[in-house]
């Protein structure tokens, strides 16, 4: 980042104490971290309510669940649309849980706002300027994801434009560029979120599910996204993965979700933070599962 | 392209004598090349017209100028939008030029569509699905261009979600990939073209002046752009490139870009193609321009 | 990694407990983390002692520091060479230090042989394979740094080389990678560490300093690679880091190090390792230091 | 390349009419396009007989063969090595071809010297320092391939080492980049060709074989090449491309090879440059292969 950055509002130099985003009782940015699970995408109503029971057993706030998929190959499951939007709402009203959701284009943007309390924008869409302007008129936070060819700075050049229209609950959320090695689906760029949170007062989330493709990485990428100083997961788990729509290999089977958990706390009480899961988590039992 | 590819209306197979996309007299995909050429963005009513009157006495018949621009940062032009069109349109007229411009997000589709003959898809959107199925269903070309960090494959599901829906004139446009090496703007991927027409039948271009992003290299790899199979190229001209208000330095002079045009048409008959300038070309005495 | 991966030494499943270099009273690969410090190059008596003094001082038992220097212009400072060598060898008798330095080439082998403990092969000569199979035939660890445009695979595979001649004692080092971001110096893969632990019984180690080069963000990428599983940590520090003859800017301030030692302490803890630093280190008074 | 460049030396102005190397009656550089042809790897006397009799035959002076091949594993075919090199020198007198050879190490120039006309530095050694800097005391023209990680001013940097030493005698080789698109094996930088060939004196050729990994991509790229203002072509054939014991998809049959060398000698005349083939080459007759 050479010279003077483009970016203001962004600027960690405009709001140096940090910016704390409230939904509920949860404040985004502060010493809690906000913590996502769900499903990639909404497949059935039974899929998501046995998601959604589990998640929120687990005494996760916050459910994650795209409705509208962006995908590669138009042959492809393109999302259930405003029936999964229902869903996501049913499961909101009965299991108290917070929902994330992807808004693909500005004309969704009416069809979605009441189904969703933090309005997702996808890494292929953090440079469609029109939209991002459209989310600086709503009153709802946002979750900023990367761009897979998005420097630092141009991302925070995207979060500028949500800013520079008055709607200041930005969140970003790291989720793996595109690099030459595909090992990994995407190179996860830890490293750039420590550098971003020195160059803005926005949280800063990781995504460990689309950067790795891996469920088998997911709790290692998970701790150290937290030792790293990011202000949160989203993390993608399905009851059953093999069937999975979309995205399957790298959804945590539920039980391994659940197994996770109390390291990634004790990872964030070491990291002086904290992993709200209201009920005590047990430690389960290891066993295998694959 | 391991394995079976998804693409289907896309592929080669589906019209093995490739596409042939008739706009007047020019027959994109044919043996004719397609010259595109215009500033970046439409500044002022002076400097449109200026340019579309070189462009025009050179005998291009397509002038490219940016109505609404994606800029990185919102504090950046961001193109004169229904005033730009206007003037586009105002220029078509007066010179008989056929009209490039973009469309940047489906809610300016029916703003921009009155005023274009083609209809360009940046970088930046080609991954924007929603916009893809609109496209669809429109009655004009579409040129899509390469997004930054798209593959081969990804590109042509792309161009695949346009088929779909029915249009059938889609134009390809190479612009430079993101990589490593910033000695450029973009890499220029040319075997990339090579593939691609072995994988298609639509039409593909490139745009030296994106790639590059340094207008003494559009000389050597417009020719290369021939040379390789290319069916066509979009270049940046500007009548005063020091204070264009984007892209100034990929902008050639209009003096350079006609000194330039016998060597592309005689590198266009040694690949057995044409560029059909209606008026000759008188070969410019060479003078230094920088 | 798609198939069966082509090396057979290097994977997990040829050594599944995981392997364990000793070095001294250093299990490398055990539960003690593989702390190394030191400057990028040797530049003078002065300055080396200055550092191993500080190095060994806060308990730490291997002092990197470059005698031969591979730098990409033949302009810049190419190291102290045989003298550098000497250097080390005096320090290490002097504070009892383990040394880890640089073999650029075959030839310099038995030069650098009686002068390190651990021998360093550098990014650019991963995929040196005469050198490798020359490593093969010693008896020293080799501290084997990933390439800037290496995958994982191929990086086992010059792991395979050294392993398939005799020696065992192969340590892995991630220090980035060469992307389109140049936020940092390079782009450091910790998904990559996690994914590697995976597939290898080798020990892997990081270099924050070269991934990120920015010691501002040293500490946030030291506590990540930590937590992701990594078996140890090589960081550059300096005496005078603005007057340094190379890598200034990612080089510590030997305050700035000490004071970041506590933290990863207690990292350590949080991940079930330990950091032997021998004497108790008093946390530092924090006072900024740029 | 910002600032001034650190290559002083390769610079253009260092000698702005271009840097001509003799070989034979070829002058590099000149108007005569270096053609170079073989196969990836020596493997037996018949298969390079066999090659040899046809590069011969077309009037092709300059015969390209590996004995020693860096192989990403060390299961893989390695080179026959000194009886490799014993065929080569055999061929050439029997063929009176010039003999364009890697080596892959300083302990090996002395070997290799006597038996090669052009030394080649493979990609993987463009940043291997020592060995440029012993380069620079030879007395034969080198190679120069561009590293898979390397920028045009590191490329640059490194022919830099070579000049320094003394050796003016500086080929530059572009043989693709490593990228996020693995749709050909490596991206080939035209458009970095036309960059460097403005920066620097020396001569510059592409090896599209390498750059594609694909024998029906060999004419088009070869084509543009050309036409991009490259200096010659150094391109993979084999008498048997099924069974090679390396890079068989990407080297050429020898009768695809013949077929394409009118269109090659077509445009080196319209790009105003020559391919010497001395004996007229007949255009064959097009029948499918494969």
């Amino acid at each position: 980042l050479k010279g003077i950055p483009e970016y203001r509002l962004a600027r960690k130099s405009h709001r140096p104490e940090g910016s704390v985003i409230c939904i509920g009782d949860t404040e985004i940015g502060g010493k809690e971290l906000l913590m996502i699970a769900g499903p990639c995408a909404v497949e059935t109503e039974e899929q998501l309510f046995a998601i959604a029971q589990k998640v929120s057993d687990l005494g996760i706030k916050f459910l994650r669940g795209g409705a509208y998929k962006p995908r590669t190959s138009p042959y492809k499951f393109q999302g259930l649309q405003e029936p999964g939007l229902k869903l996501l709402s049913n499961v909101s009203k009965e299991f108290n849980l917070n929902i994330v959701t992807e808004v693909m284009d500005i004309s969704l943007l009416d069809v979605v706002y009441p189904h969703t309390d933090i309005i997702q924008i996808g890494a292929r869409n953090m440079k469609n300027y029109h939209l991002l302007r459209a989310l600086g008129e709503t009153d709802k936070p946002i979750l900023l994801k990367r761009g897979m060819d998005a420097t630092i700075e141009e991302w925070l050049l995207a979060a500028e434009y949500i800013l520079l229209g008055g709607n200041e609950q930005v969140i970003l959320c790291e989720r793996g560029i595109r690099t030459f090695d595909n090992s990994n689906r995407n190179t996860l760029d830890l490293a750039g979120v420590a550098l971003v949170k020195q160059l803005t007062h926005l949280p800063v989330i990781v995504d460990p599910s689309q950067a790795t493709g891996n469920r088998n990485l997911i709790e290692a990428t998970s701790l150290a996204s937290i030792a790293v100083g990011g202000d949160g997961l989203m993390i993608e788990v399905h009851n059953n993965p093999e069937d999975a729509l979309s995205d399957g290999p790298q959804s945590m089977y539920l039980k391994q979700f659940e197994r996770m958990l109390p390291s990634l706390q004790n990872m964030a009480t070491a990291s002086n933070r904290i992993i709200d899961l209201k009920t005590a988590i047990q430690p389960v039992q290891v066993q295998e599962i694959h």
